[in-house]
C-alpha cells in the first residue's frame, strides 16, 4: 500500500463512520476497521474527518474578459484549489464565432498539462453554432470527455449571448448525446436598458451594478430556460442561481420530475446586495450580483431541503487595480471574484456550525458534482475511486485573508471571514498536495478528467 | 473474519462499485479490492449485487383487526421478511384507551424474542392520551428506543382516531423529544357517510370499498396533516401515501424546507383501483385503497424525483376465508394485504428494468428508513454497520406465487407477477437466513433494534 | 309618480352616470335625463350620488349567545341599518337539535313583522340534521324563500359544530335545491386546545383570544371547506374571511371555475390583531378575530382584484358590562361587535378616498349580495327594482361615535373613525327612513324578502 | 324623442330587466317601464333582448400583410361589423421604422371618414421607437384619443418584433400616460427554428403551421410578458390568448392584484388545432393558431369564471386564392380569418344555450372593452351613453354562410355553424344600420371614438 489513513471519520454523502482508508496506485483500495496493511505512509487522522476532495465545477482561469485576463493562471488557480481541498477543477473556455470546440479545448489542455496542480475538466462555452457545425462537433467533444456545454443568455453586446432558438438546439443536441447544457441566466435586454439609463442619470457606483440586474432580471431568464427545458424534456443545469423567484420555478420543475440541476455559489450564501453599498463594493462585482436577504434565505432553504444540487465558485478574480477601473463607472469593473480556495472550507464551516450536515456539504461540493458531470472516479471515499482526500480538522480556527490564500489575486471578498474547522491536508490521487497551510504539490501533476455521459 | 463476500458489486444509496466485504462479529469490518483475509466462510458474489438488507418500516403482524387477527404471526411474518431480503421489520402495536406504551411494547417484545427471524423495532400507535399520561410516557418510550409513534385520522368508530388537537399535541411532544409522528391520513367522516349510503343503496362489492374512500377523501387528510405540521414546524411522516393531490401538497411543503417524510407501498405503485372490479377484488382491499392511474403516475414521478422517502409494505394479510366474509358486503372484508416478502424484489426489479437506479431502490428500502427512524447500525454496506446483506442476482427470473412465498397467508395479491432479478441470499448480522428459496435462519435470532432520536 | 330624485349621479356595479330616478309604488319605474314627470315628492340630488341600498347579509340580532343576548333587538338593529344605508338585513337564526327550520324562522318573522325598520331575510344556521329530517325540510324552507343555510365548523362544545359528513350532506342537498351553504370556518379542536393551555398558563387577556385562534387555525378550516366543495362541485359561501392563507386557497378555487363566494367584514379591513393588545381589547373580541397586517393586505388586494364577493358586518354587539365579564378571562367575553350602521359608509369612504371605485363599493355591499342570495328585486338602481335608495354626499365629513349611532349598544369599536362622505338619506321602497342623522321610518314597515334559488 | 324601443328586455353586464329605452340625438335619454314619450320612431322589442352594441377591439382592416392586403376594406369590414351587432371597431395600424404615430393614424382616419359604417378607434402597433421619438409622441397620441398601443413579440424577420427592453420602455411609458400596452405573445425564435426544420423535412401542410407554434411557444411569451408587467407594476393587455399555460400565469397575476387584461377570440373557443388536419386547414391559419382541447377548455373556464376580460375577433381575412398560395407551404399562407360579423352572435348563442349568462356575453363583448379602452360613451344601455343598440331575437335560428355574411371575403371558417338566436337590428347612435339580414347604414356615418385614459 502506498498510503494508509487511520482512525479518521469518513464522510460520504449519506453516512459518517470511523474507518481506516488504504490507498494504492492513486486509488482507494480498502476501507475498514483497524486495517493493518503495510503502507509506505501512514497518516493518523484520529479526531479528524476524512472527506472526498471537492470538485469545483465552475471556474474561469486565465480567462480574457472585460479588457483584461482573470487574475489566476491555471497554475495559480489550481494551486489555490488544492489548498482549499478542491482536487478537481472545471474550467469554462469560451468558444467564439468561427472557433471549434476541440481547437479551443486542446489549446487549454496544453497549458494545463504543464501547470495543473489538481485534476481538471472542461465545460465548453458555446457562443456561435458556426452554421451548425458546432452541433456536429459536439459528438466528438463528448467522445473526448467534454460532456457539458455552457450557454449565456447574457453578454449580447459581447456576442456571447445565444438566442432562444440556439439554446433550444443545444439543449436537444446535448440530450441526444447524453451531455448537459449549463446556463448563465440573466436577461440581457433589461440589463443593457437599465445600465444605459443609470449611466445617463450619473448613477455609476457599484450599487447600480446590482440595480441594473436585480432579482427579477435574473428570474426572467431562469423561468424562460426552465420553460424550454421542461417542455422539450431536456436536462438543464443552471449555474450560479442567485434569486428566489427563479429558484422556486426550478424547484417546481424538479418536483414534477424534470431533470434540472441547480448550482449556487458561496458568495450568494454569504453576502447580500448590501455589499455594493460599501466603499469597496466594486470588489464584490460579479454577475449575477448578490441579491437581497429574501433570495439568500431561499437559497439556504434549498441547500437544506436538498433542492440545490451543487455549490461551486464561479472563481474569476481580478486585481485591485483592475477593479478600480470602475470606481466611477460600474460598467468598467471586470466581473468576478475569487473563491476557489474558500468553497469547501465555507460549506464545511456551515456543517460544523450545524446549519447543514457534513454529509450534505460533501454531497454538494463533491459527490453531486461528480455524478452530474460524469467524473466516475471522483466524488466519494469509496473503493475504486481516485484517492482525492481531504483531512479536515473540525477544531481548527481559521480567518480568511489574502495573506493565507494561494491565489495570485491581491485581495479577496472573503477577507476577515472566520471559519471554525479547516482542511489540514489534501491528497490528489494519493499524493499530498496541501499540508497545513502550504502547497506541497507539483504543477503539471494534475490530470485531465475524461468524463462519461449520462447514457 | 467470520465471512468474506468476494467479487460482488456493492450498492449504496449513492454509488455502485466492485469490492469485497469482510464481516466479523456480525459487523462489516472491511471493504476493499481483493481483500485476502482469512475467513470462516467465503462467498463468491461475482456478477451479483451486494445490498444492505431492506428495512420494512410498516407491518402489522399478529394484529387483532376486523374481528380477527392478521394472518402472519411474528414468526411467519419475519420469516417471510428474511426470504424477501428484509432484515429489519417495524411492527405497529396499537395502544388502546387505558393502556400504557411500554406495557404494550413489552408484551410484544416477549413474543418476538422467541419468534423473530430478523431484527425488529416498534412504532407505537397512539389512540388515546389517557388524560395526558401518554405524553409523559413518551419520554420513557423514546429512551427505550421507541422513537416514533403513529396516529390514525381514521377508524373513528373503532375508537382509534385522534382528533386534530390530539394529533397536534402528539406532534409537538414528539418534536420536543426528537421523535417522529407517523400518520394514517384519510377522512373518517366522509368514509363513514359514503359507506352508509352505499350499503343503503345495496352497493356492496369491493369496488365500493374504493368509492367509499377515493382520492379526495385521502387527500383531505393529507392536506390537513401537512397544514398542522408545517405551521407548527414539527416533523411528520405520512404512511402509505396513495393519492396525487395529497402527495403534491406534501412535496410542496418539503421543498419549502419542512421536515416531512413520505412513504408509499408497492401495491400503490403496481395496482390501480381497477383491481376492485375483479372477481377477487376483495383480496386487494386495504386502506387506503389503490387509486386511479393519475395517482399512480404521480407516485412514480415522486419515486424518481426523490420526493418520496421510503417504500414499505403495510403488510397485514388475511386468509381467503376471512376476505370472503365481505363477499356481499365490502365493510366486512378485513383490510390488508401481504407484501413483506415482495417489497425489495419489486423495487429492485424496477431498478433492473431501468425505471429507477439500484442506488435509489436501496435508498428507498433501506438507507432512508434507517436514517429517518434512527436505526444507526442499519441501512448501508459501510464499515461498522450490521452485516445485514442481500446478495441479488440480476439475471434470475422469478414469478411470485403463494407457493414460493414464506408467509402463512394462503394467497397473495402478487400472484403471477414476474420479476427479473431476485435475491439469492440474505444475511442477518452475518448469518445466512435465506438461501435461494429457503429460509435457513432460526426463529428468535432476530434482535430488538433500539433506535436513536433526531436530536 | 311618488318620488322623483333629480340631478344625482347614479352608481351601479359597473357604471356611474347622471340621471333622474322616478319611483312609483315602491319601485323604480324610470331613469332618464331631465325626467319631468309629476311626482308627489321631488328630491334634488345635485352633486350627490344615488346608490342602491346596501344589503347586510350577515347579522345576529337579538341572538342568545355567550350567556346573554346580542345587544340589538330586531328593532334597534334594523333602525341602525336604515341609518347606515342598509335597506335589507339578513339575520342568522340558529336551529338547535330537535328544532325545525320553519318553526324557528316563523318565530323570528313574528317579531320582525312588528319591529323591522328595513326589509329582512334569513339564512338559517343548521346545527343538527335531526336524523335527516332537516335535509327534507330544506325543500320547504327553500320554497318559503330561505335559500341559504349556514354551518359552523366551530362551537363544538356549544353543540353547534357540524362534522365533515354533515357539512358535505348539507352541501350536496343545497346544491340539489339551488340553495347555498354559508360557512363559519375555524378549527374547533385547535381553538379549544390552545384556549385550555392559555388558561392553564394564566394567559387570560384579550390578546390570547387572538392567539387561541390565529391565522393558521382559521386557514385550516377554509382549506378543508374548499376541498369538499370543489371536489363535490357544490357552491359554497365562506363568511367573514379574515386570513390570507385561506383566502388564497379560495381564490385559487374560484379561478379554476368553482362556484365559491367570499365575504369579509369591515373590521378585518380596518383593524389588525394589534387591537387585542389595547386596554379595551375585549371590546374588539369577535370570531374569527382580526388578524395580522399580512392578512389585512391580502383582503384589500382581493377587494380590489374582484376576488372577494361581498362585505357584510357580522353585526353582533354586546354591552360594555357584558364585555367586561371577560376582563380577566378572555373566554368569558361574548363574541361580537357592532357594525351594521358602519358597513356602507366605511366602504364608500374607501371609494371616496380612491382605494376602490364607487362601483365596486356598490357591487360588494349591494349588487353581489342581492345576486348571490336571490334578492331579485334588490341590489341595483334599475327599472323594476325596489326603490331602496341611498343619497350619498361625497363631501360630508363624519366621525363615528356611539353618540351618533342608532344601535342600542353602549359603545362601538368604530369610535372616532373619521369618514369623508356620508349617506344623507335612505329610502326603503320609496319611503324615506333616514334623513340626515335621524331615523324617520316606522318599525314594522320592513318586509320579508322571499328569495329565489339559483336554478 | 327620435326613437323609442319598447317592451324589450335590457341586458347590462350585471342585470336583465324589462324596460323601454328612449333615444334622442343619438344618446339614450330615458329608460323606464311603459315610457310614453312621443317619438319619431317606435320599435316594439317585445320578447326580444335589447343589448349594447358590441365593440370589436381587435381587427385588421385593409392591412398589408403576407404579401397582400387583408380582404376587408374599411368599408366592407365595418359593414360586416354592423350586420353582426358590432357598433365600434378598433383597427390596428402598424407603425414601421421611421413612421410617426399620428402620421399613420391620420392617414387611416382619412379613409375611415369616408368608409366607416360604424364607429371606430385605433390601437397603434409600435415596431420601432425611432430612437425614442415614439415615446415622446405617445403623449400627443394619447391626447388625440389613441390610448392604447400594441407590441409584437413575434414577426422578427418582418422587423415588427420588439425586444424585451423596447417592450419594457413602452410598458413604463404607457403607465405614465394612463395608456395601455396590448401584446401579441408568441416566441419568434422557436417559431422560426421549428418552421425552418419542418420545411427542411418537407412538412409543409397547415398542420405544421400549428406545430411550428404550439402551446408552449405561445406560453413562453405570455409568461415573459406577465413577468415584466407585474414586476414593473404596469398594466398589460394580452390579445388573442389561446393557450392554457399562459392563461393560468395571467390569471395568477390578476388574482395577486395586478392590472392585467386577457382577450380571447371566438375561433379559439370554437375550434381546436384539429382543423389544421382538414383538407381546407389553410383557411384556418391564423397566429396564434388554434390549440388543443385542454387549452380550449381552460379558455371556457376563464370565460365562465370571469378571468377573461374581453372577446374580440382578430378579424383579418384573406381570399381563398391567397390562402391557396400556401397549399404546399404553410409559410406562404397569409395569416388571419374573418370573424367580425360572428363575434356577438357567437357569444350570445353561448348565452342562449346556457353556457354563460347574457350579462356575461354583454360584459365580454361590450362593457369591458369600453371600460378597458376608455370608450366612455359606449358599452352599456345606460342614460347618457351612445344609443348603440342591438335587438336580439333569442328564437331566431341562423346558419352562418359566406352567402349571408357582409364581408368581402369569399369564404368563412364559420361556414355551416348553426346559431340559436341572432341579432335582428343594429342601431348606431340611434340610427338603424342593420335590419334583419341587410345592411341599411351609410358608409362614412361612423365616427372616430376619442378615448380617455385610465388617469
Amino acid at each position: 500500500m502506498d498510503l494508509l489513513i487511520k482512525n479518521g471519520t469518513i464522510v460520504t454523502a449519506k453516512e459518517s463512520y470511523k474507518a481506516d482508508v488504504a490507498v494504492n496506485d492513486g486509488k482507494i483500495v480498502a476501507i475498514g476497521s483497524n486495517l493493518d496493511f503495510d503502507a509506505d505512509k501512514v497518516v493518523d487522522a484520529g479526531g479528524k474527518l476524512v472527506l472526498p476532495g471537492a470538485i469545483d465545477v465552475h471556474t474561469h482561469l486565465a480567462m480574457p474578459f472585460g479588457g483584461t485576463v482573470s487574475a489566476d493562471s491555471y497554475l495559480a488557480g489550481t494551486r489555490a484549489a488544492a489548498c482549499g481541498g478542491v482536487t478537481t477543477v472545471f474550467d469554462y473556455p469560451v468558444q467564439h464565432s468561427g472557433e471549434t470546440i476541440m481547437g479551443l479545448i486542446n489549446s487549454k489542455k496544453e497549458v494545463l498539462e504543464k501547470e495543473a496542480c489538481v485534476d481538471y475538466a472542461f465545460h465548453c462555452c458555446i457562443t456561435d453554432l458556426n452554421g451548425g457545425e458546432i452541433l456536429d462537433e459536439m459528438e466528438t467533444a463528448v467522445k473526448e470527455g467534454i460532456t457539458s456545454f455552457k450557454c449565456f443568455f447574457v453578454y449580447k453586446k459581447e456576442h456571447m449571448m445565444v438566442d432562444d432558438a440556439t439554446f433550444v438546439r443545444l439543449l436537444l443536441r446535448a440530450k441526444e448525446l447524453g451531455a448537459k447544457i449549463n446556463l448563465h441566466a440573466e436577461n440581457p435586454d433589461l440589463i443593457d436598458m437599465r445600465t444605459e439609463q443609470f449611466l445617463k442619470e450619473g448613477k455609476t457606483s457599484a450599487w447600480y451594478h446590482y440595480l441594473s440586474r436585480p432579482e427579477f432580471v435574473e428570474a426572467e431568464a431562469d423561468k424562460r430556460a426552465v420553460h424550454w427545458a421542461t417542455h422539450l424534456d431536456a436536462p438543464l443545469y443552471i449555474v450560479h442561481m442567485a434569486d428566489k423567484e427563479g429558484l422556486e420555478e426550478c424547484i417546481k420543475a424538479k418536483t414534477e420530475g424534470h431533470e434540472l440541476y441547480i448550482e449556487t455559489c458561496p458568495q450568494y450564501l454569504e453576502f447580500t446586495c448590501d455589499v455594493y453599498k460599501r466603499e469597496d463594493g466594486r470588489n464584490f462585482v460579479c454577475s449575477p450580483p448578490m441579491k437581497g436577504k429574501e433570495s439568500q434565505d431561499a437559497l439556504w432553504t434549498a441547500i437544506k431541503s436538498g433542492m440545490i444540487d451543487t455549490v461551486a465558485t464561479d472563481h474569476c478574480p481580478f486585481q485591485s487595480y483592475e477593479k478600480d477601473w470602475g470606481k466611477d463607472d460600474f460598467t468598467k469593473i471586470p466581473n468576478g471574484c475569487a473563491g476557489i480556495e474558500n468553497l469547501y472550507p465555507y460549506m464545511l464551516d456551515a456543517a460544523n456550525s450545524g446549519k447543514i450536515s457534513f454529509e450534505r456539504a460533501v454531497e454538494l461540493c463533491s459527490t453531486n458534482p461528480a455524478k452530474i458531470f460524469g467524473c466516475d472516479n471522483k466524488g466519494s471515499i469509496e473503493i475504486g475511486k481516485d484517492a482525492d482526500i481531504v483531512i479536515y480538522d473540525k477544531e481548527k480556527d481559521f480567518t480568511i485573508s489574502v495573506n493565507n490564500m494561494h491565489s495570485d489575486c491581491d485581495h479577496t471578498i472573503w477577507e476577515g471571514k472566520k471559519l471554525h474547522g479547516y482542511p489540514v491536508q489534501t491528497y490528489l490521487r494519493g499524493s499530498l498536495v496541501y499540508d497545513n497551510g502550504d502547497f506541497v504539490g507539483t504543477p503539471g501533476n494534475g490530470k485531465y478528467v475524461k468524463r462519461s455521459t449520462s447514457k
